[in-house]
């Protein structure tokens, strides 16, 4: 399908033509008129890839490419004073949850494609400094270049960039997979324009920059975290040393219920620290979508008996954990006996394998497959193939609640996702990482994308999701544009004292109300008056 | 020495008397006459114990003790009505770095001791819900009233609350010993009087409440460490699963250069994740202080001659590194042979040494002295005879500049300390803890608390210290009273951008200026037209 522009472009609401004009006028002036899009291929691009085409909710009016952090800076003091609204992202990816879209129709979009410069990496301590548009490629190139003795941790596709990805929560899948808390440091461009740095990179002399985890007084890292107070322009972030041995187990179970012994041994081996990366179970229909599209596995609902017949066909279990070791070699085999006992003691007749190498040898020879290597801060592309399960112009859209990582809320959580997923017609497709404490309950919502009905029906089910299980006590941690306001309504305590917390903070430090309104639900007063 | 109260009461600077007196009887009426103290015990328990008694610089006008959070919320609100400027502590303690006492003199403080509930211990998940008052010695009291099967992460002293420790990022020696970092959830009263919870817990109905690191949309925890900017009434805390195996173990190397090895065996030993918990080195004082006062040892400046002699009499390092192991006990052991090999690796001649027991076995009888215990949660008031060393009458003052965590920082750093210290006529005191990239390195000031020379020798040492080093590159993580400003002005970057960010978030949240003026250095609009 053709995508048209619409002529003339679309103006942010609130924002009257004339001003708009001046605006563009203004961004052209301070980046180059080459580096304002008003049209043409980054136009497309910058969408929501997995919108219905012609749906302008979230269509930016513009975007802009700055080269420099100056040129940020004055992007974001031309905007305040032109009232005019901007949305921020690194890449454009995270496609699951809207790409690049803007919250807000018409807001014009700031993309840091031209910024992707790796400004330090430091092999003593173990960080890395990016700037914003910095992809995951980029970076395990640049390590591997240097000798590979520090890795990354990356989620599953590595086009996106590292400083996007982190600051929304993304996930990996090594002991920094919980991407924002490696972070040792923000350069953040506040509302103003002013620049502020963060933790011990506050001070102009410190050693300790990015070696701390914070500096003197509060600690303002987390306020730029799924944020519309600023944005960061340079982050550092902790790199693992690559280790002497490195372990991917695996741990399949044959029965939906093993699920609860599965999760609970897997909190004890993270709580007691033989497990130190973050671990995945998951169900079958990622890898039965990699091998072929969904009506040579499945016709109508999914049920029990036919899932079970495809898991035995893949030689998978009905849950499947995946999880990793790092370290020294005596070490790693110590932990890898401990990670069997107490997985074939909570699940007797689960399977339990492994793969091992030497840490320089861990590459698509010694590990094949992609879950093996990832886990190893080894991204890839290869799980696009699974998008195209329902139509080979397909799309997907994350939800993502949040539970205690215990067997009993697995077992509740699942059957309620499963319920309201089904209602819609979709199928059950988790993949939950588990952190320790909580679990990220990951749902894939796999649609196809040629069908506008079908997109519109994920919406709902959206929303629905959100709402039903918010109530029940299962919050998501990151979400689609489309469910953003959704999202924030259900941290509701004290009659939703936190959002009116931070929009206190929003009101003081963007007065102008323009820097990304409604991100995750967080509106300025500007255009919350009608809440 | 006697210690006089003024008559009249002190006043908080910019309050007129009148004000004063309506806004000390609308806290009677809001928490009971019998919980506002102006004279008696409790206003000299609740100075500076380790300033001149007569230094009235740092003395609050009166103590409120709040009951409950309501309490709490009518405090602040009143303190904004009447503009009167709070103080917070918990118990009162942190004696080294200026205990209850406020920065501006007159101040009202909050003080927690009748707030001291243990809300909530979740075995399954691992982690404890407190209120502002309650200590370390009775979270430990009643987590082994449980059984054991949890251990918390303390301070070397237990006397003093987890919060107020915990809010001033105070360390301990577990795998949680970073405290600030093991925060799942805060209830904080907000200088308008509001309730805000964090993370999770913002969703009245979240499961993942203390489960999870955040919530969705900015983070705001950070906000509210070394913070005036709100008053945490509840935290949610980690704790650590009783391991099967404890070990502890020690690394004591002969000469002083041996410093640079040791630290980086030190880093790599963490960043490997071999060991888990922070680690300390330290030099001998703390030791021979323990035994006996200074006299008994030294004369005069130590000479490196003196310190040899007095080591080897101690049968201890010149550098003494303390760290432990916790876990199953195969993988306890494969650490316990890596460590022995990577330290005696980088320091041949280093002696190697260790105790162990099952993790329900951790008491006095199995590890007789406190180092051994702490790592594994147990504090003491042992620690507190060191601080005779000078004089009966004995008083310390933490200095603790940070530094990335490699040997050759330690050398230069060390050097840089060790004579701002003598210059003083000071021990050089050191006891530095490694938290993997970084290192605090504190250093004990030692003084005599019966001379008033002694103390303000103390005080200009301390500022002295703050800005040398600070210009070499190595801020303070945590401060006195009497250095606060001066740390603040470390974070210099873009003409202190870090300060003016805090202090706009201030001024939105507190516009009255009431809550800590001057914490950290953060002082409100009120308070700061002079600078």
């Amino acid at each position: 399908m053709t995508i048209e522009l619409p002529k003339p472009a679309l103006l942010p609401e609130g924002v009257a033509p004339d001003a708009y004009e001046v605006a563009i006028d203004a961004f052209r002036e301070a980046i180059g008129s080459e580096h304002v899009h008003l049209d043409g291929e980054l136009m497309v691009e910058l969408r929501d890839a997995y919108a219905w085409p012609a749906d302008d909710r979230h269509w930016p009016s513009a975007v802009l490419q700055p080269g420099s952090v100056e040129e940020v800076q004055a992007i974001v003091r031309l905007a305040a004073e032109h009232g005019v609204p901007l949305w921020v992202n690194g890449q454009g990816k995270n496609l699951g949850y809207g790409g690049a879209a803007p919250r807000l129709r018409g807001s014009v979009t700031i993309n840091f494609q031209r910024m992707t410069r790796i400004l330090e990496v430091n092999e003593e301590l173990g960080y890395v400094v990016l700037e914003p548009g910095t992809t995951y490629y980029e970076l395990v190139d640049e390590l591997k270049a240097r000798g590979g003795a520090w890795w990354p941790s990356t989620p599953d596709i590595g086009w996106g960039s590292v400083i996007g990805n982190t600051s929304d929560y993304g996930v990996g899948y090594t002991e920094f997979g919980d991407h924002f808390a490696s972070i040792v440091g923000l350069e953040v461009v506040l509302p103003s324009g002013e620049l502020l740095r963060t933790g011990m990179w506050a001070s102009s002399t410190a050693t300790a920059a990015h070696a701390h985890p914070r500096g003197f007084g509060p600690d303002v890292t987390g306020l730029f975290g799924q944020s519309n107070l600023g944005i960061i322009t340079k982050m550092a972030k902790k790199l693992s040393p690559r280790p002497e041995r490195y372990v991917a187990l695996r741990f399949r179970v044959q029965r939906d219920e093993d699920i609860a012994p599965l999760v609970d041994a897997t909190r004890e081996l993270l709580l007691e620290g033989t497990l130190r990366n973050i671990p995945v179970i998951g169900g079958i229909l990622g890898t039965a979508a990699m091998r072929a599209p969904r009506h040579e596995w499945f016709e109508g609902r999914i049920t029990d008996e036919q899932y079970r017949a495809t898991m035995q066909k893949l030689g998978m279990g009905w849950w499947n954990l995946r999880a990793a070791l790092y370290g020294p070699t005596g070490v790693v085999e110590a932990q890898l006996e401990r990670c069997r006992e107490v997985l074939t003691a909570a699940v007797p007749d689960g399977e339990f394998s492994f793969l091992e190498a030497a840490g320089d040898e861990v590459d698509a020879e010694h590990f094949p497959l992609h879950p093996d290597r990832v886990q190893a801060g080894l991204p890839s592309q290869g799980l696009l193939e699974s998008i195209k399960w329902r139509n080979p112009d397909g799309g997907h859209l994350e939800f993502s609640p949040v539970a205690p990582a215990t067997g009993a809320e697995a077992l509740k959580l699942g059957g309620l996702v499963r319920d309201v997923m089904e209602e819609y017609g979709l199928d059950f497709w988790p993949s939950i990482c588990v952190f320790g404490r909580s679990m990220v309950y990951l749902c894939v919502g796999n649609f196809d994308h040629s069908d506008e009905a079908a997109i519109e029906n994920m919406y709902d089910y959206y929303e629905a999701a959100i709402r039903r299980l918010g109530a029940e006590g299962y919050p998501i941690y990151r979400g689609h544009l489309r469910g953003m306001d959704a999202a924030q309504d259900q941290f509701d305590w004290n009659d939703h004292a936190y959002r009116r917390f931070v929009e206190r903070l929003k009101d003081a430090l963007d007065p102008a109300g323009v820097l990304s309104p409604g991100k995750q639900g967080i509106w300025p007063a500007r255009y919350r008056s009608g809440r």
